[in-house]
């Protein structure tokens, strides 16, 4: 049997501010059979998500970024098309770390097998609701925002795969949920099919006006996904003991350059200090000791229906470059996945 | 018998910037004989502490705040010199918050009776480090910041009531403490009397490289008093999973206006997310269930010799307001109080 032709896309440049086009290449180039201890896996879903922006910059970030000239790194839903490893065989499905490509031949390390029948959910949700993004909004709320029943909490990016698990979980923990989102069909999608009691577009002039509104009795929780005028409006609202949970600031991923003045840095401070705020960024992969009762309460609450979930599906390799720039711009509403093959 | 005539000083206007002498205005009054249920204190030891500076601005903070003509607040050490209160009698020593007068007469609320015979220790160490300034370095280091053995504490303003305290305790944890400071002299102090590892002077023109080089491992715990430049040049050298206690910012109380460009929020905010930082704001009164943990460590810590302390004591109320000024300077070294009145 001949190698397997592959199509990847690979880093062509560190991206200066947003990155474009040619900051990526398509490129094909072959895929051996798998030797002993092998797996050739063939890649179904692709997920997409704000943190690969961090991972193709040159600054510090979780993990070793990203180099010019290899392929983009990325989680996947994949299938087992041949096998020398004892753990696999062909057919099965897995859950992985291929990145932008087709196929990949691994050592099985780090794969996850997935259910055959993979349940009422669609498998693609592993990469979704059921997977990381539903994870880092449990880990998140729970364990550094620590909801009270009756506490405001706000949630950033409210449309989005994290976003709108955070307010759902927050909702079974009987808080007031309020959202912030960039369009109006956005918000009324999120008030709508995820619950939120409110939702306010921040691209609106007033937004300060109407968060503050929305938000009678101050903040509690602020799930901070965002960063920039968003998040300085938040803060600003927060009570005393309040939590802020730092997921990420997507609206400074692609800043070639710190804001113009005033520096904002010592009222921050002063709220932390006076208002006793904690403000703590985390990373999903540092909680898996919560992996099981995540998946046990996730698998649970999509069954009865308490927790909804949307995916927002692009075909094909060939477009990720432009989904994932639609992305970074906030032109996705839910889980952002690349189909990359159909499914046998 | 007549009333006592009572000096207190009051606050003459909220200071704007650096609290001027102006401010302030020392004004004699009567204080009445003790009704039923009353006693009359008389001021021993008045504590001073940066946190002062919050109570008399406009902006806000923990708690109500000093109004003009109002008599300044302060812990004092004070002795019970007429009493119609069941609970307290003439000659008993307790812990008020009399505020910064010679007199007080009081309901008895909120008063803290001290051992008579007070230890081995002077009883003024009731407001620092068997009082409030001690038990804010034991609640943030250990509630907040969780020292591990081996890890690095950095503490700033380390000559003074908090930070000396924390650095001590972080040695016990087993630590690599490193102090900062405003002068050689106190930063001798800090290393020769209260055992840090390192301490640098902030002052230095390359106050960041010796930072940097006293923490070859980075920093695990960066326990913050001061903010400004201190604290830009703590936080880049924080480690994945580091944390913050944020007890307070002695550079900027002063401040009239946000500094110049560029606005570092983004860059901090970065730092959190992407090394995982927790970074919180408190105030030892939200920590009262650890008071009596607290005070039979501390007990034990002086007895055995294990944590020292300094007391930086000036005579007379009429030296309140320079003393004051002094400490938000950072003149002073090791706790401020004033010698209100002698002890009998």
């Amino acid at each position: 049997m001949n190698d397997v032709t592959n199509r990847r896309v690979i880093l062509a440049a560190h991206p200066v501010g947003f990155p474009q086009n040619t900051d990526f290449e398509l490129i094909e180039s072959s895929v051996p059979e798998p030797s002993d201890g092998e797996v050739l896996l063939k890649t179904l879903y692709l997920s997409l998500d704000p943190y690969m922006r961090g991972r193709i910059s040159q600054a510090r970030s979780y993990a070793a970024g990203v180099e010019v000239g290899q392929t983009m790194v990325g989680g996947t839903v994949s299938r087992v098309t041949a096998s020398q490893h004892p753990k696999y065989q062909a057919g099965d499905i897995v859950l992985s770390y291929s990145g932008w490509q087709e196929y990949e031949v691994t050592n099985g390390q780090g794969l996850h097998k997935l259910d055959p029948d993979h349940g009422p959910n669609p498998i693609s949700t592993a990469l979704g609701v059921m997977g990381m993004p539903g994870m880092t909004a449990y880990v998140g709320l729970l364990d550094i925002g620590r909801p009270q029943t009756g506490e405001t909490v706000v949630v950033s990016s409210a449309a989005g795969a994290v976003g709108s698990v955070v307010g759902q979980i927050a909702k079974l923990h009987d808080c007031q949920t309020v959202g912030i989102a960039g369009t109006t069909e956005k918000c009324q999608y999120t008030i709508d099919e995820f619950g939120f009691d409110a939702c306010i577009n921040y691209k609106d002039d007033d937004f300060s006006e109407q968060l503050s509104r929305a938000c009678p009795n101050g903040i509690d929780i602020y799930f901070e996904n965002v960063g920039g005028k968003v998040f300085d409006t938040a803060y600003n609202l927060m009570n005393d003991s309040g939590r802020i949970p730092v997921c990420g600031m997507i609206s400074r991923y692609n800043d070639t350059s710190l804001p113009e003045a005033p520096d904002t840095l010592p009222r921050l401070m002063r709220a932390i200090l006076t208002r006793r705020l904690l403000v703590q960024g985390f990373i999903v992969t540092d909680h898996g000791t919560r992996l099981s009762t995540f998946s046990s309460d996730m698998s649970d609450w999509l069954k009865s229906g308490k927790i909804r979930y949307r995916e927002d599906i692009t075909e094909g390799l060939e477009n990720a470059v432009a989904t994932f720039q639609g992305l970074l711009r906030g032109e996705n509403t839910g889980k952002s996945v690349i189909k990359v093959s159909q499914e046998p």
